[in-house]
């Protein structure tokens, strides 16, 4: 067997970009206030602002599971429900967190192709009436780009969002991924009009160390928000160090600029690839249907890759991915085929 | 009013140390399993093994306080409490963590000089019979080196653990600023024969970008620990970003001898206080008798430093003071005394 | 429109038996100790031990939502979850409350026809190797009689619990309907003999005033039962108030006798039923199939009814139903079919 | 030793009132809707507001505890706290239940003599500025009457309550003994002016089979409430059970004049008491400074009395003292004396 190849096994299997670690370097001097009131989380947010053109409060924490449940935990009291695509991060992957921050918060797990939520099926969650038995939705999560590797336009977030807003209700979108998405031409300047009221910018698969950005668009719900996360265990007294990358990244143009190229390798991948793609190549993944026996020969040929929720197997590109690399294991996966 | 000086504010508001960020950078390169699987996480808990010379699970987070919270709950459960010193960082810092990873848990909190716990104020809650409509104790939880820049001997820690343990109790020991007290002369390698059930070892106080290690020498308590850590939002997926630190400041010896530097600095501020000092100097910390007045001319002066909580005034040391600051900081002391 | 009918609504709308009522009216003499210490408490914690044939610890708690998720909270972990049926009262009409109680607990919904647990759907979740981002399972949650109005044998609930104890897991039983399930011919004798580590039984629907008494066969859960109860709210001052029911209804066999009749007065509503019935008649529901038009007109007529989460119409008798009722429902059903 | 007295032990030893159980027999007839939804609660709501002439939201609920804990949740997110007397019942002796039905919110003990808040201890924790580090107050919660049967004026609690509405924290009041404050002068009908979001009406103590009012005087906090109850264990499907009671006590005029005979007991046995009362005698309690020995020898005479967290012994008198049993008390302390 050939050295274990982790390339393809998720995004978050890359190092730091050098922009992020650079960053990370030259905000390390001096001695400087805690629990991000220093400068540099200062200056971290206002690019983050920048980016998003809005008016927002931004933090920066460890981890994107924390952020995601911190956000859901603020947007839904425990006898409430998040309304969500069934295979969505929150849902699926994140050992039920959004309950355990929630204490008990439930999920309303709804289906649509490639990871996109169906339209239709927000009506019934929105049109039941309240009953004291179950708990009735309260917020809507989406994610940007989706777990399937789709991006969703603005006018068909707005489509789920809009009746989630009519009911006076919460929207929480997880940006994971929201640099691929942006890459794919999602345009990060209509978050602030859509509705969302807490965003979580991904840091980590974006290719920095691990951070992410929570951006809270509904000032109302930033309340005492550095309490929230103190107590949640994502209020670090060095914040810089969560905040820096964002600088190197967001400053230099390479959040955008790695995600682009993250998508142009899975894009390539997808050309290459012999196994049939069965969802949309519009970020950075590459899902296709391959059988039990060829996963088994492409992990004993030392490549990770794994079988995901609606049965596929998943191939993740990063920053880091390179294009010979692609062409490695298109090779390899043309002689499992 | 001069530039702001953060020095002694805290042992936060130092940067990290070479020794951390280059071992970060170093590991830094290639693709990677995820979630504390990688090669670096497990060279870094050998290094923390081999440092306290016990074959323990080890774990790497990005919060000191989640690491604690996340301790207190796998020893108590909600209808239980934690014995811990009333100024203890879980009982007063944390913005009620242990309550909220612990659903509750209560804190019994317990009388000492100086941070370190009266052995005799174990006895009544040890002793105290449990009836339904109070939480009884269920866990120990102490802090080496203590809230008030004192150290405990292992004799000191045998003494309030054996009670602890008789009654079939867990032990906790937050060791945020574990480096000093071991520099201070704590015998790291005896933790393991005291009791302690988990311990968490302080990255970030000790000169490493925000990271902490827990330490779990129960080996039943580490059942499922990675599933727990993860949806308590403290398994990262970029996990070697939270280890490598640990193989740059243990590989090389940094870890105490930062630790011991900062000690000394403390020393040798001690020495020049012309404020009464009013807690032992044995770690990393000068505590002081100091009016209002006194402290509001010390801030307008541009020096950082708090009232703590038994109205004293705090001031850190770390790896980053240098022999200057502390003599600027005690010049101007000495004009304001 | 008629009169409301309530009579199949549920088996909680009907009142309490007078047996229960005579003794709760006899034990309300004189004043006692709290918080179930009394002798009325443990005379029916007796009756409770009897009736299993079991030396197990018993309380008596208030709601049946809560008992439930009191067990389950014993038996999971917040990081774990539980096996149930997809339709068990614990996944479906709790509003979350084991998710509340057990601080984001999880909860494998599991199908199988007529509200029993297929056992070849235990198999995955079983055999499936922990990952950190899931929630394992850690126990099962059987109910008997079903939400179906079915009946597990002994036989079929230990297929169900050998895999699982095997695994070192917990077992939960929610016997709401214990009594019917006793009365179709369920030994509640074998119960100890199961692996039943804590079993509900029912008092409200079987015809108490609201009680249920917990069951912890397994010792050493019951460890600071009464704190974890008062904590959670169900640990009354008042004791006698939910103990004394069961005395009354154990020990005159009333609790056996009005289940045989309103599981007689069930099959007599099948044989009677112009609307196809679609779950075997086993304990005290009938479920059909019948269209909104026919339902609205049912409502119309002043019988509430309620479509199921199978998509069925649901009706449940009691104690209290009589033969009248169910000829008068009958005649109603027949004018509308 | 003689015959087990509970008499004084508390005021949940007492049985439950005539007019109490006679109002639940007579609802207890026929078939109803469930979950509070049935005319038996609407009709006690209606009481319970003409009581307090206030049009509020009012559920019936089956714990004291519960009813606090559930109240305290709705005004408190987790990571802030409540304002409560440091021997509040729900500081001391609910096992923590606020932190757990809260996820872990903070208590603020606040001192304050025979029970009473010291207004000027709201000071501090009101003007204190909010850090990340602390839970910062979100409400306050009074007792009235308090722990040590003392009770307050109308014009005492507005001047709690002022400052905490100006800064717009929610209010709850605790009135597991308000027919006793009522009996003593406290005006009912004056609680809706004050500012209080939250009341319990205590029915168990006052001599109710276990039952309380939850009334919500802002109706903004009443959204989803019974989703709230259901989850918490704390929405009874025979909700008649715990809304007959009431109906019995209130319509009648029973609810007040049996604590008017309490509070008549306590004054009497206070004359009587030749041990040295500690705190005014204002409602059915009456605390006593009496050595370990004079206890002790009372316990050995069958009687059971507790001592108190100031350090005195507490007699409690109910509906169902007798006049009799005052001065058979009285005659075996002046013996112990």
């Amino acid at each position: 067997m050939s050295h274990a190849r982790y390339d393809f096994a998720s995004d978050n299997t890359a190092p730091a970009a050098p922009e992020a670690l650079e960053a990370l370097a030259a905000a390390n001097t001096g001695f400087t206030s805690g629990y991000g009131t220093d400068p540099v989380s200062a200056k971290a947010a206002d690019l983050v602002r920048e980016m998003l053109d809005a008016d927002a409060e931004v933090r920066f924490v460890a981890s994107g599971t924390a952020a995601n449940a911190v956000a859901l935990a603020a947007l839904c009291r425990p006898f409430e429900a998040v309304l969500a695509h069934e295979h969505a991060h929150v849902c699926t992957d994140e050992t039920g967190a959004p309950g355990f921050f929630g204490q008990g918060l439930g999920l309303i797990r709804l289906p649509g192709a490639s990871g996109r939520i169906d339209p239709a099926a927000l009506e019934q969650p929105l049109s039941a009436p309240d009953v004291s038995y179950r708990q009735p939705a309260a917020a809507l999560s989406l994610t940007n780009a989706t777990e399937y590797g789709t991006v969703y336009s603005a006018h068909e977030l707005r489509a789920l969002i809009a009746p989630v807003k009519a009911k006076g209700y919460g929207v929480h979108l997880d940006g994971a991924r929201l640099a691929n998405a942006a890459a794919a031409g999602f345009d990060l300047k209509a978050i602030k009009e859509l509705g969302v009221d807490i965003l979580v910018v991904g840091g980590t698969k974006a290719g920095m160390p691990p951070t992410e950005a929570i951006v809270i668009f509904d000032r109302a719900l930033a309340r005492r928000f550095d309490a929230r996360l103190k107590q949640a265990g994502q209020l670090p007294s060095k914040g810089r160090f969560y905040a820096a990358p964002f600088i190197g990244m967001l400053g230099s143009g390479a959040f955008l600029r790695h995600a682009a190229h993250a998508n142009a390798m899975a894009r390539r991948l997808a050309e290459l690839m012999p196994f049939p793609v069965v969802h949309p190549v519009e970020a950075n993944a590459v899902f296709v249907e391959m059988d039990d026996a060829a996963l088994s020969r492409l992990h004993a040929a030392g490549w990770f890759a794994y079988r995901f929720l609606d049965g596929s197997v998943r191939f993740m590109c990063s920053w880091a991915t390179t294009g010979e690399s692609v062409e490695q294991l298109a090779v390899t996966l043309r002689d499992l085929a």
